[in-house]
């Protein structure tokens, strides 16, 4: 939002529409074509009463894209602000979403503990509460084969952000008491797959959530309900849903989702395990593929989060990486927060090619595809893959997505 | 949250879960009686798939109270952190809920200014957008004849929060340039109503905001889709629903809404007109009617709010307004938004009678219900009345709201 960069439509368009008011008056004039039916008058009409629930309008259908049976993305390019409705937040699942009934769930820590305890959803209720606005994203967040015709949501739709709200881990291990020498926790949930992830304690005692609310509402069933672990700015994995049990222990439990699955290569024939955090990223969400651009002003957004803490600056590049210069972020900026990030630019018909870098609070500047390449070789199983992406505009105003060099 | 105050929890009750997590291993011992058929064990069964949307479990079912057909209430009681879904926003419609088609839906903003301009939505998502999370309360926010068995919902569920996103309206009076002189605007919705309010252009240049989307979403019908007014503080009826038309003047157009509507008596048969600000005001959410509490530690959850500013401290009484103590405040604690507050608190058996008062930057304290008597009157126009509310413990644990001494 800048004086100085003029004013954000086209003048010669302005003018037009401005002869149009004079001549309109009140007059609803629509732009559609003359085939079109003439539009009925909203203000002749008595409206709806209130319902149970304020649905959507049909003429603003959301929906998120599904895949495999098991994902489903967040429509990114949709979005406005930093919050995901809560039945638009992703979903990855390793056998379904259960069915629960509340009544008889339970939460057990037990384990290298001085007195294991259940928790039933009412007992969590009554405990101090702490409610935090943060990002969950998907370890494997990244289509690498992704072709022009892509949106954001199909890109990296695994990323979603929401108010969560439940009980400070810490609270509950302070209850039933951590015995000395502890180290580490098992968290399972409650699924077919009996989803089980080792967590270091000093995550658990820092910021870890047991968490029963999202967007002030109950956790709905594919997002955990009734109680899910939360850990901010960590691998979504690891922040179990449907959560039935803590172990508490003095070493990780090596489970199947930390040997065989969510471990990088980094070269040299090594790989990576218990790479919890999710490294700085952004992505633009406006404009992209489909949207078709007229000539003139726009705005581009688009949206940056670090698992380390806060996004401190976003570096807006109109030229394919040559040039760049800063966004501006829309505050409050939170850390392990998705941060909204704008800059107007002017379209003027010749191409352009949109990109965007986000640096967070401990200096780490997201990598190009390049450096991502160098560093984790080739053929990496597609974990926390977090590189600079890329959107042309062509001479038509289209908007299409640059495919990643991945080898 | 407080070590000090010891756990959270009854000890004797957690030694009784402890012998049972000890007995019971892994099994989900339900807590109900024998005579409930045994719970399915969801680790045995395939979960269903992701869908195109996240829907609330069956368990947890959420909804407004609607009242004369034109009301619908937040259930501010069973709501956690600040964020209140889309959809449990509260309503209040003059003539019901319009439909309408976003491509015959123009802004005209006229009257007083250089350029008389349209605005489609398509062109107001070009601008520059802002972003605020922030209250929406309607100024005839309480039952004064509430009796015992009321929920918040019921006495004050007409004020909601969101995350607001639009074009600042500063911006379009920029695009079509203000005359000088120009001292109000009218704000005209499109439902059958045809809402309409003065607005002074000090408000519209500091920070209102034609807004397109709601927690992330377009907004939905019941919040004005395709695009409403939003003033951040005010009293909800300036923010015009279905906003169609402004109209630039040097004097208020002292529509309906402001003279007939929406003006209190202060005493000495005056009244005042144009009070759109929303003065600090708190609200017990936990416990309240119809919770029955067991002895034990119980978290106290309230949220607060000022159109002035920031909440800077919210006091709670366990005896009726005798003593105060300070409860704790949740950050980010952002301007005229909801604030929640917290405090932990013992219920023994012995009657309590619970209270909270909100403080804001402006050193504004919410008054008692006697204060607020004698500066507005008996009888007064239920807009604008804040008074600290008041909920009582019976010894059986039952909690009662405090009907107000009205006169």
């Amino acid at each position: 939002m800048s004086d100085e960069a003029g004013a954000p439509t086209d003048p010669t368009r302005r003018r037009v529409l401005a002869a149009l008011a004079g001549a309109g008056g009140l007059a609803l004039t629509g732009r559609a074509g003359a085939e079109d039916a003439p539009a009925p008058d909203p203000t002749k009409v008595p409206g709806r009463p209130p319902s149970s629930l304020g649905e959507r309008s049909p003429h603003a259908r959301l929906e998120r894209q599904s895949a495999f049976g098991a994902i489903s993305g967040t429509p990114l390019q949709d979005l406005h602000g930093t919050i995901t409705p809560a039945d638009l937040h992703f979903e990855r699942h390793h056998a379904g979403i259960p069915s629960i009934d509340p009544t008889h769930h339970e939460l057990l820590i037990h384990g290298m503990v001085e007195r294991p305890l259940r928790f039933s959803l009412p007992e969590l209720l009554r405990f101090p509460a702490v409610t935090r606005l943060a990002f969950l994203e998907c370890s494997g967040n990244l289509r690498i084969d992704a072709g022009e015709e892509t949106t954001p949501q199909f890109l990296c739709g695994l990323t979603s952000q929401s108010e969560w709200t439940g009980v400070a881990l810490a609270t509950l291990l302070r209850e039933v008491g951590v015995k000395p020498g502890a180290k580490w926790l098992l968290a399972e949930g409650s699924d077919a797959s009996v989803m089980t992830r080792s967590i270091p304690i000093e995550k658990a005692l820092d910021d870890s959530i047991v968490a029963y609310a999202q967007n002030g509402e109950p956790l709905r069933p594919a997002q955990g309900y009734p109680i899910r672990l939360f850990n901010p700015g960590w691998e979504g994995n690891t922040s179990v849903k449907w959560l039935r049990r803590i172990e508490v222990s003095d070493q990780p439990f090596m489970t199947r989702e930390e040997t065989a699955k969510y471990t990088e290569p980094i070269g040299g024939g090594r790989a990576r395990q218990f790479s919890f955090t999710m490294d700085a990223r952004s992505i633009i969400t406006t404009p992209t593929f489909p949207a078709t651009l007229e000539r003139g002003w726009h705005e581009l957004r688009g949206i940056a989060w670090s698992g380390r803490g806060r996004i401190t600056r976003v570096e807006v590049s109109l030229d394919g990486g040559r040039r760049w210069q800063d966004a501006r972020l829309a505050g409050p900026v939170l850390p392990k927060a998705h941060t909204r990030f704008t800059l107007p630019f002017r379209f003027e018909g010749a191409p352009m090619e949109l990109a965007s870098r986000a640096i967070d609070e401990t200096g780490y500047v997201q990598p190009t595809v390049e450096a991502l390449i160098e560093a984790r070789g080739i053929g990496s199983v597609p974990y926390h893959l977090n590189p600079i992406c890329h959107w042309g505009i062509e001479r038509d105003g289209r908007v299409l997505y640059k495919p990643l060099a991945w080898g």
